[in-house]
């Protein structure tokens, strides 16, 4: 059995630490024969230092060295597509096709081209520049970034390849990636191709660096270190607020993504229209991956009536009868079923399902639940738990009043989607609703599911608490998502040799945004100012 | 004596409260008679519940209503000017020329009409439109804010007329001010302003609130209320981290400004060339309106040697000459004595002052204190210590090795100043000072002290922890300062008459700046998309 090594300072080097892990085969519950490192705080240690000087190594480096560094990264793992899908397929059990190489795959290069195509540009700095008083700033990089993956990407959302991790690095920022315990070989693949791409595209020893695993208290002796510049982190609600305490503590920025319901108002006029199409949408919806995104359509918000009845029992019988999808591992197992028995015990009654099994492997039933909108709103902190995977919560309010009622009672999530009728026969209620939901949530949807996120200019991925660390940012889309990975910098009275070349008279690219003298312009700063 | 009212929901009202304050004048240390409110939770609670019903009650209302209301406030405060200055005057001992009359309050209506431009505007909240998607995007109202108002500017950083007043305004968003105890009679008369600006501009009741004081458990409790959008804060560190953490445990975004030295180098070509000029700067920067200024110039780096010896000759001198100026209040008296007590007790020596006394009223002697480099890198954390007024410590190096290590052991700060010789004998170790300074500090300036905050679009007023709680964000400039206040608000497939106006294909000014495909431009979403 493989003892792998961990990626520091430019060296695949064996780690100095006791304990190994090994990943486990969801669909068959067996462990992989591959033993993966649990790192001491000493090797955390010398990441960061090595992130540390990367950082300095970096300083002033135009935007291309990071597309390069990026691009190069993306083309390696088309090349390693195969080895990657069958990786991930082993230790997540996600189906191969469409979902591993079909979709994931090719938006993870996607991303990492997308970040590319931002560093090169520039414009996500949004260089601002006063020539009356010769004050100009910019967003530049924070500092070393260490991002911790979740469970249900293993590519577009690891640490050492996805979303976070190119957003980090088109900053200009060392990343320091935390693999997920559940996929060490898939990001042990990856890191060999980020490695690979920064040895070509010549990067500093320390730009790109993998721990797999660390002791709970040395995560957060990692997030609040002062050789960090920022965290981002995608996963538990419970490990990602022990990591935001500690960061906070010391001042230091921390991008988490955490829990989110997600939740879809289905409105009379619409299922009267439309029914059978909303069903079908919604079961995809909610079943797609075994259910485990963190857009998933985890509450669904009705009005009593035989529309919504028929809706209920169309949807049942077809959840009762699609299959049961595998579970990433044992915890998203006992989670869900225990998120599940939460709702039951808080006055959610089962339609179908709720018991764990039914599929290959790690499994449980696909499950839909049912709760009155009285109930729902004198039990709302627990009738918002979150079941994670193949199931969701129907709540019947008996009126528009409950309907509001139960809007107000819902805490802060990525997404809120409302369906209406196209006949306008909704759009009173759904104004009272996009009201306060608005606040609540950071996409909107009208007439749509959540899952499916497009990764474009003006997605956000983000949204208030607890879906969120903060709603001011999002996680998917570029160039917003580099933002986060920055921090302000202002230039006063600085000579022009000593600026950073988006900051001088001189447009360096010819195409770069920036904002003089209060307008949006690719041009030069005019002749005879700064 | 007359009991004051508070201002909630529309209302100046009699306050429940059974405690009641009374400022100070700090020349004559005796207290003022107007007797102050001491706002018990409940009445807390009142105004959150109004700010709430005033949220949604200005929902998707143009950025110029909020726009007229800001002018209003601004033409009513040049109005009032006479009193305001004669009631600042009093209660926090500034001088009335030029500080008050001519420098701080027409930058607070220049900041209020800076930001009204921001928020007839719209181009603060980048709107951004992908038409092949149809996703649309922009920065939001993240709802009612909270602003705490800090002791040294009586109107530019106010609570209910500052900056922070105006970013959450422009971005659409009721206000909560949380008056300074020292200077109530001032915050009343801009909160009296506010109100008639209100109340003649057609806001909601509730817009504008202003509550002097509360308990300090009371403050926490505000912080993390659901119905709170964001909070805006400067103020002391040790007030301000308990309200960070109480607002963090709920993700709620805080704006914090805390503390800062602003360490200034002057580089030894630079005192080659001009010692007497760099002395008066910093002689002036220091001592003006008694030190007492976010950016004060609280540690001096310099290299030994015989020009040092000469600048600090210089400016023990004029230290000592100067007139003692008056503190905001015993408080800041106490803690400045303390500050400096610390200093001393960790290595530094006295060249001059040091004692409370020698001004009118409150007030200590100008100070100044020296320290060796490689003391000041044994003990880094005690001799950054603040102390906040008329004060200053001179770290002298003994080589350009230890100018870095000090530079290396610097927490972050609002700004960082380098002093270099015009003939470029100083580039060499400006770089290297500039590698490490410029991820410590909001703002790099060059040959210049930091005091003066150009109200800008580029300029910087912030910087890491704990200069502030985010080094992403500014406190000062428009519009970069609106979006603390804002949330991301996605609007996915949404329908094309229910998406802000800012989100239509038409542009709604003609003059919005968006960002549609990728590049920013004024024009309309093209014919045939969306």
């Amino acid at each position: 059995m493989t003892k792998h090594p961990v990626l520091i300072d430019g060296q695949w080097r064996p780690s100095t630490g006791q304990q190994f892990f090994q990943a486990v085969n969801p669909r068959t519950t067996e462990p992989l024969p591959e033993q993966y490192p649990v790192s001491p705080w000493s090797e955390v240690e010398d990441a960061l230092h090595a992130a540390e000087r990367a950082a300095q190594a970096v300083r002033g480096w135009s935007g291309s060295r990071f597309a390069e560094f990026l691009e190069t990264c993306a083309g390696l793992i088309d090349e390693r597509a195969a080895d990657l899908v069958a990786m991930a397929h082993l230790e997540t059990g996600l189906p191969v096709q469409p979902r591993l190489k079909e979709a994931e795959l090719p938006r993870t290069t996607n991303q990492l081209r997308q970040a590319a195509t931002a560093a090169r540009d520039g414009s996500w700095a949004e260089a601002t520049i006063d020539t009356a008083s010769n004050i100009r700033s910019m967003l530049g990089p924070v500092g070393p970034v260490a991002v911790f993956g979740p469970n249900n990407f293993p590519y577009a959302y690891n640490g050492i390849a996805g979303g976070d991790f190119a957003g980090a690095v088109a900053a200009g920022n060392p990343v320091i990636g935390k693999g997920h315990s559940s996929h060490p070989g898939t990001t042990r693949l990856l890191a060999e191709a980020a490695h690979q791409a920064a040895v070509a595209t010549k990067m500093p020893n320390g730009f790109v660096q993998l721990i797999y695993r660390t002791g709970h208290s040395d995560g957060a002796k990692l997030v609040s270190h002062p050789a960090l510049g920022a965290i981002g982190y995608t996963g538990s609600r419970s490990a990602g607020v022990v990591l935001k305490e500690a960061a906070d503590r010391v001042g230091k920025p921390i991008y988490l993504e955490l829990s989110s319901i997600n939740p879809v108002y289905i409105l009379p006029g619409a299922l009267a229209e439309r029914t059978a199409a909303i069903v079908d949408q919604f079961v995809s919806s909610c079943l797609m991956a075994t259910g485990q995104f963190c857009t998933n359509p985890g509450l669904i918000i009705t009005l009593a009536g035989p529309t919504t009845e028929e809706f209920l029992r169309q949807t049942t019988e077809r959840f009762a009868a699609a299959p049961v999808g595998t579970l990433l591992s044992e915890g998203v197992q006992k989670n869900l079923h225990a998120g599940i028995q939460t709702l039951v015990k808080h006055g959610a009654t089962l339609l179908t399902g709720g018991s764990t099994g039914g599929g290959a492997g790690f499994s449980c039933q696909n499950t839909l639940l049912r709760v009155s909108g009285e109930r729902f709103v004198r039990d709302w902190e627990a009738l918002q738990t979150e079941a994670f995977g193949n199931s969701s919560l129907v709540v019947v309010a008996s009126n528009e009043a409950e309907v509001l009622a139960v809007t107000r009672c819902l805490e802060g999530n990525l997404t809120g989607s409302v369906y209406s009728a196209n006949d306008g026969s909704d759009d009173k209620l759904y104004e009272s609703i996009a009201a306060i939901l608005r606040q609540k949530v950071g996409r909107l949807l009208n007439d749509k599911m959540p899952t499916g996120v497009a990764v474009v200019a003006s997605m956000n991925h983000g949204g208030p608490f607890p879906a969120t660390g903060h709603s001011g940012f999002t996680a998917v889309g570029f160039p917003a998502s580099v933002r986060r990975f920055a921090m302000l910098q202002c230039y006063d009275n600085v000579r022009s040799n000593r600026l950073p070349a988006s900051l001088q008279n001189k447009n360096p690219t010819g195409s770069l945004w920036r904002r003089i003298n209060g307008a949006w312009t690719q041009a030069d700063v005019p002749a005879g100012n700064g």
